[in-house]
């Protein structure tokens, strides 16, 4: 038996000979794997897959993960925020059985093979993708913040590089660390002091030690090519209280003598007579490198499929808002949130929610949840970043996870911590309140105009802006129970409940929230007029304006720019012109969307798109969409012109 | 005279008892018109503008700037962080004269006026608009860059408010600021504990001295209330070698009994008789407030039109690459910028260009310019959120200010921070590389396939996608002189030379960059392909593989997506089947543009949008396209289809 088995779960007390003996040639068969891969593939970091990998093989050998248990939701998590080394850490996994090497090295960096040059979660064993650099402590705090909400006892481990120490995000989820206690959450850090550019401290000046400090974390400083130093390292880490970081000093290119501290081979395989010395310095040698040539051309390897779970939640009773209610539709989820909160609250078998705030709980109306169900309400401060990446991790360790905040900060302030928590197929809920020109008096650099355009670059990110405060309430119980990403976006305003023609509301009694769905509003002959969100209202009373005239348009309304049935829409729209109208950049929201179906369709009507053109200016709402000739009376006055 | 005059310039040793008065005298009047100003525009921040109003006033006593230089270039510079205390930065530039208050209190907040709700531009004294936050450090430290470079001893000077400390963005600028050994910058902090949600302790604990300090930067606290204790703190970070933060102690809505320490007055204005004891405390009367809710009727004042010049650069000769050259689009850049870098090098009355790099110069290629001009350019690390907002607002200070990073670091990561340069007016040139699927074998986290998407949400953004080495040299000396914010994107691999069916190159001797141009690069009349980029080869290829068969088509490029010209490319394409390629997400890109522009003019052509509809894998960029069908034989077999 493999004695590093006695590590697991840290039963040894130290690392015995044995175990010292079995992790060394562990990782000397890694370097040879990861010098293999990186060199076959022409491309990829051999360097720091080197320097990681003592690290790599004392923590797989320690921490409570196992190739039989990937897609287990009990066990410990690990993160490589330093997603380039993952020649070395997928070496590392294949050391421990979690699929092989010959499966691996020769597939590196190839077309089509789950063995990406960063790692990905295609690969079992990696539980967050990464690459982006900055963002995996993050991932780590959502990790361990979810397995606290489940009451499990398993651990995070993240490990990092040196130069990435310096991006902003790795402060902020510092402190959200330090703030919640996370004793399940330990880093390690692989301190070669060497990034692309050079030696740390030519590049970019920093005191590690001394930032981690200053958040309130326990740092350790180890030699990160002794399996005991680390392993005992770890061991203290998880035996005390605090939140620790280990410091591993390390060198880069270990093992391979012309690699060693050279910054050139950060990104740079190895080849011709170089490969040749690697690999011997290594014990193995060419004819190993030629077999994994002739396999990369053999078939290719299959990854493993992302499973994302439904959680098991109680939605409760909708609430119906009638024409007499006076409700914003952020109220109307803060309502519907709270309530599906406390009917879940520490129930036996259900999937706990967690919701994060970034000091807006008062604005973004998570403070009733806050107030229902305390200990899974999570106060990260300004800091969006963190916050982005840490929600959307724990949405994928088994937790439904909730991060509200103003558009803003929401979808433009962290595009790209929301890119990867779609490439990491997350389930992510994001609630943006303050889109659009519905901000109030804060003026352009608060106006989210933009947030269907950024969304719509990803492939997974479901939008929905719902048109009152009756369907807000269905989308929110429906969003909670969806696995996968979604951004549910609201203005700031009271809004009037959409009604039927006969006065009733028209998203209440009877209705539930279908994803993509097209509601036909009001029915006309003379024209279309699609809305989103709370345009719903103000194209209504443009229908109601224009009635008074003789001029009967049909008002539709699709809460799912990113979803809408171009077939059905087509068909709604016939031959009839179409006005869109949105309070969003006039080329990137739901107008450019519907004019682009039609053209890919072939089909010519008359279409204009009536949006945001300009940077708005600061003032009520109404009046700034009115000053972006917005209002029902622009509308109507539009329908006019195209008819004319 | 007025006293604090003898404060300008840091001319007085001291604060005499004459300039106390003074002081004390314009920050009374100050409070009285924030209060005014929040209550009439019944919205705002009346709690921070009243803490941070005494540092506003001494601040403007002390700094070189007056209102008759707010466009000048010699001048030291202001940024207001926390941009949400805009009534008290306001008051504070109506007290020395920048314009009247009586213009100011009656229109903040009010629709269609320059005095937003968060400081702007418009505003005279508004160096920067801030109001996301975070961002206030990283534009100063752009300001004093650019101060250096120009060779002025103007001084450059920040507030931040407290909350704000825990953005990480912070923390890059932070160390940005102590590498480059930032003597002209000098940071203040109003520190009065608490932000929205409470206590800074109860929201995010934060030890913000030690931070600081952590990052090699001097702290100095003092009372944030006291002129004398604040101007010897100014004084002393101004004489002193190193960069200083002054921590400001202060009482949240200082001078209004109830609004003290109230976390709720943060973000509410007072109203009733709670607003007529604000008034009366601070020696003012509501017939006071009445006047400035009447005025709230009458003219609007018009804000200050922000210049963007022309810089003075000499742009050299253009590189020719013909059809036997290797050359990648990114050294073609590269090449280009080290020769227009030397040759203004350090020259009397030239425009300096800064070049910013985050630990990829040899990978975007400003290696050249980092040997031709040292002191020009600036490492600044891993720290993306930082580095946009320095460069951009470097950018409005007086220099070129160009950063190239991957497409990923340069538009997705900071996204919120190319948009507020954007807000702001700057004229930042961010140069990406490592765009759309050729990235090499990075894998789906570096593929950016989103950035003409990401851009297309501002409204003043050019993107530039040159399409070989040639146009990418003529590009890049256009960029350089052209005023506002300009991104030039490009993938990693050697490209063919686009050529005319001599032979000779299309973009060479002769051709100009023209901004929104389609060129006609190969006549037919069966279809029209439409290619942005390096897709302009993979069209020419698809053309001559189509035209074996006897199949003629039309073969279009256009280098600027966002300001193609839509009635030229309906006459172009006439009624043609039209087929775009690109490697950008299928829906944002050149693709999505031109169907909206079709279907915009009511004109129904058969269009194929071809482009990236799923993460690509990690591999060379040839194939990667390939799997995402879109190899020059995939648009030939698209063309085939759509003609059947």
């Amino acid at each position: 038996m493999d004695p590093t088995t006695e590590m697991k779960g840290f039963r040894a007390a130290k690392v015995s000979p044995e175990m010292t003996t079995e992790l060394k040639e562990k990782a000397r068969k890694g370097r040879v794997w990861s010098v293999i891969a990186t060199s076959a593939a022409k491309s990829g970091h051999p360097g720091g897959a080197l320097s990681s990998m003592d690290i790599y093989m004392t923590l797989l050998a320690a921490a409570d993960v196992s190739s039989d248990r990937t897609d287990c939701m009990e066990r410990d998590r690990i993160v490589i925020s330093h997603g380039h080394t993952s020649a070395g850490f997928y070496s590392a996994l294949a050391a421990y059985g979690f699929f092989s090497p010959e499966e691996m090295y020769p597939n590196f960096r190839r077309t089509c093979s789950p063995f990406q040059g960063h790692v990905e979660r295609d690969v079992p064993g990696v539980d967050w993708g990464t690459g982006n650099l900055g963002q995996g402590l993050a991932a780590g705090v959502g990790f361990a913040l979810a397995a606290r909400a489940r009451g499990s006892n398993s651990k995070t481990w993240v490990v990092m590089g040196d130069g990435e120490q310096v991006k902003g995000q790795v402060s902020e989820a510092r402190r959200i660390a330090a703030k919640e206690k996370l004793n399940n959450l330990t880093v390690l850090v692989d301190w070669n002091d060497i990034q692309i550019s050079g030696r740390i401290e030519e590049v970019m000046p920093v005191n590690i030690p001394a930032l981690w400090k200053a958040d309130g974390w326990h740092v350790i400083e180890c030699d990160g090519h002794s399996y005991s130093q680390i392993y005992d390292a770890m061991r203290c880490a998880v035996t005390h209280e605090g939140c620790y970081v280990i410091l591993c000093r390390t060198v880069m290119g270990k093992g391979v003598s012309f690699m060693q501290n050279i910054p050139d081979y950060h990104g740079k395989a190895a080849s011709g007579e170089d490969l040749a010395t690697a690999l011997r310095e290594l014990g193995a040698d060419m004819e190993m490198f030629e077999k994994a040539l002739e396999a990369r051309k053999g078939e290719l390897p299959k990854g493993r499929e992302v499973i994302r779970c439904v959680p098991d939640l109680e939605t409760g009773t909708p609430v119906t808002y009638t024409k007499e209610d006076k409700k914003d539709n952020r109220g109307a989820f803060g309502k519907a949130l709270a309530q599906v909160g406390e009917l879940n609250y520490k129930k036996e078998g259900r999937t706990p929610i967690i919701v994060f705030d970034c000091d807006l709980a008062g604005s973004v109306k998570v403070d009733g949840f806050a107030k229902a169900c305390p200990d899974n309400f999570i106060q990260s401060g300004i800091q969006e970043h963190a916050t982005a990446t840490v929600a959307g991790a724990a949405s994928a360790a088994g937790v439904v996870s909730l991060w509200a905040a103003f558009g803003v900060f929401g979808a433009d302030e962290v595009y790209n911590q929301q890119r990867l928590n779609d490439i990491n197929k997350a389930s992510v809920k994001t609630v943006l309140t303050h889109t659009g020109l519905d901000v109030g008096e804060d003026g352009m650099t608060h106006q989210c105009i933009d947030y269907v355009g950024l969304f719509r670059n990803t492939f997974g990110w479901k939008v929905i802006v719902p048109a009152d405060p009756n369907q807000t309430d269905r989308a929110t119980r429906w969003m909670l129970k969806e696995p996968g990403n979604v951004c549910l976006a609201m203005g700031r305003s009271v809004l009037p409940v959409v009604l039927k023609e006969d006065g009733t509301p028209f998203y209440g009694e009877g209705y539930t929230f279908n994803y993509g769905e097209i509601d036909v509003l009001r029915d006309g002959k003379d024209a279309v007029i699609l809305s989103m969100g709370h345009f719903a209202g103000r194209a209504i009373a443009a229908h109601d304006l224009l009635a008074a005239e003789g001029i009967s348009v049909k008002v539709l309304h699709c809460a799912s720019p990113l979803g809408m049935d171009a077939q059905k829409l087509i068909e709604l729209v016939g031959d009839k012109p179409l006005i869109t109208c949105e309070d969003h950049h006039v080329n990137t929201g739901i107008g450019s969307i519907s004019s682009m179906m039609f053209a890919r369709a072939g089909k010519a009507v008359r279409i204009v798109n009536m949006g945001v053109t300009h940077y708005g200016c600061s003032g009520p709402g109404s009046e700034v969409m009115a000053e972006m000739k917005l209002s029902p009376a622009d509308i109507a006055s539009e329908v006019k012109g195209i008819l004319n």
